[in-house]
């Protein structure tokens, strides 16, 4: 995949990275990402949340001298990032200490509070993009949190800033693969009802803009799988290639798009087949992330595609029985670091080529 | 997969392999295997069919010397073998040339005779197994064929002989992966209402008992996938997990076998996690073909498991558009004939542990 590789360049400003939630192992892996900075020639980023979380982690982990660089403003955190992990508040300190492996739901404020700070900072300019430790829906629910995961969250945040209302969606990005799962975390039996012609479209245009975008492909050639075995075997096993995703790929080839399927899904993840497309849409979940997670499992990236700013994640979950142990990998966290980077540096370079072009139009 | 590494040894007849479709790959490959039999160190075989269409391929494929050995009975392929490729008749001539690529239905019947004659040639002890090239259901239902599949008519020939009844299932093997479909080629739509308790303890079964037999592995160790995303998250992304899969799991632990899941898929093919079974029983065709085609594109093998003789095929179908062009890789197929001359070898071993562990007992 062409478009993983290419690398940032010029000045850049900090990441926001979110805290997450601080019973899980956001707090280790953020710890481990920052003593890596140098080796792993990793973007500068600072922390929004409590200064005492990542003490109390970094002591746990035997890390007695660990170096925090107590922020006030993000400006404050490129200077300081070489001496000492900067943290920003993001609101007020933790109510109740985090323990790791313990998660408490009285903390939810705190964990949402870091992650609208994050928004609020990339939307304003002030940080090139977004890095979201994993947070627990189960926890945040019983706190009250009213919304479908943590992307979608992010999504609402930036359409009540004003930005446009686009769908949030999923990739899944690594150097052998970039995949879009079109439905996500639904039942497999909601799966065939919730594949539209609406919703392929609507998922291609967004692949197709924010692929030109972040991954400096002009004309981003997207693979569709097919939902039924061998793409439905021309109706035999399954009409919804026929009845939906072919006449959507049809009218998207109509509108310009370099979309070709529907594929039988289990002949498309081989090398071979992976060197014809930038980035294939699967129809559910697991179509996409068991491939994916066959061929990266250490350093997938989970990046979000259709938010007015860049967003990455690591591709694991709070790993409660991992944090504070010394086993949490920092590999996929440090993957989303420099994803986050280049997709920025690649926007900024998208953006002054077409003012430029605009310009030159003149 | 220790399973897919044993070797075959000891004294061994002709594994019996079918003409499949004359218009498809079938020929290509197999006159590539016999080739290769030497550099690849190939079990002797015999095709089952009519040597005019073996004859004609080779010329086809510009191999104009090309020797194939006529042969009357199975017995003589063994000494025939390392002179030409063994062929025996299965019945008629072809009525009608077989045109690569142009595949006709009027050549049914000399189809399922090769298959006919394979399966009493292993059911009676003459041949170690059936390896069986590609056919096209489709022609073949247009000349009245009225089973559900190739592997479906190899298990009714076996119950019309005698044969104890169990279900035939498809085990996909290669070297980094065994796995076993529980659904296979049913629209995704169908597949949650198939994943049934009953049809999981009879797979479970079968895939414990013909491990045992063709894998020489004592106690196999069978991971069960989840059907929904992560496994359905505890109840949260659907309860197949919760009122079926873990049910049955439950029942064939009480039952002694090695047997644990659900597991959420996409975190079940990685290399740490492929090293902690030796079978993985997924609940669609895409769960198991999708990270199987992706970590074994070239040499994965079709197994058949629950059948009263060992039988292997390609994992390609009959690829009508390549036959006769040169470019059709025999490489699945040259695994095919291995795996299937190891199996039998397993079983033979398995057999007289067995045996002689009933005269030490007596």
């Amino acid at each position: 995949m062409e478009a993983f590789k290419s690398r940032p360049s010029g000045d850049v400003l900090p990441l926001a990275v979110t805290m997450g939630d601080p019973a899980g192992i956001g707090p280790d892996v953020t710890i481990s990402a920052w003593l890596a900075r140098s080796d792993e020639d990793l973007p500068p980023f600072a922390v929004l949340g409590d200064a005492a979380v990542f003490r109390a982690r970094a002591a746990k982990l035997g890390l007695d001298s660990f170096p925090i660089a107590d922020i006030s403003t993000l400006d404050a955190a490129e200077a300081a990032f070489f001496e000492g992990l900067p943290v920003l508040p993001a609101g007020a300190s933790l109510s109740h200490e985090a323990e790791p492996g313990l998660p408490d739901s009285r903390n939810s404020e705190a964990i949402l509070q870091s992650i609208d700070l994050a928004v609020a900072l990339a939307l304003e300019g002030k940080a090139e993009g977004v890095v979201t430790n994993p947070i627990s829906k189960h926890v945040l629910l019983s706190a009250g949190f009213r919304h479908a995961g943590h992307t979608e969250y992010l999504a609402e945040l930036a359409s009540a800033a004003g930005a446009p209302k686009r769908t949030a969606i999923m990739l899944m990005a690594s150097a052998p693969l970039m995949a879009v799962p079109l439905t996500v975390h639904i039942p497999l039996n909601e799966v065939p009802r919730s594949v539209t012609r609406q919703r392929i479209s609507e998922t291609v245009a967004i692949i197709h803009d924010d692929f030109q975008r972040y991954f400096s492909l002009p004309r981003p050639r997207i693979a569709v799988c097919g939902l039924n075995p061998h793409a439905g075997e021309s109706g035999d096993i399954g009409r919804e290639e026929i009845d939906i995703i072919a006449p959507a790929i049809k009218e998207l080839q109509e509108q310009g798009y370099a979309v070709s399927g529907p594929y039988p899904a289990d002949t498309l993840f081989h090398e071979a087949a992976r060197s014809a497309y930038d980035a294939v849409l699967a129809m559910y979940h697991d179509q996409a992330l068991i491939p994916f997670k066959t061929l990266a499992f250490e350093d997938g990236v989970n990046a979000t595609l259709g938010l007015p700013f860049v967003r990455t994640s690591p591709d694991h979950g709070t790993a409660f029985s991992l944090a504070g142990t010394g086993t949490a990998s920092a590999s996929s966290f440090i993957a989303a670091l420099k994803l986050a980077a280049r997709m920025r540096a690649n926007e900024k370079a998208y953006v002054k080529s077409r003012v430029s072009g605009a310009v030159s139009r003149a």
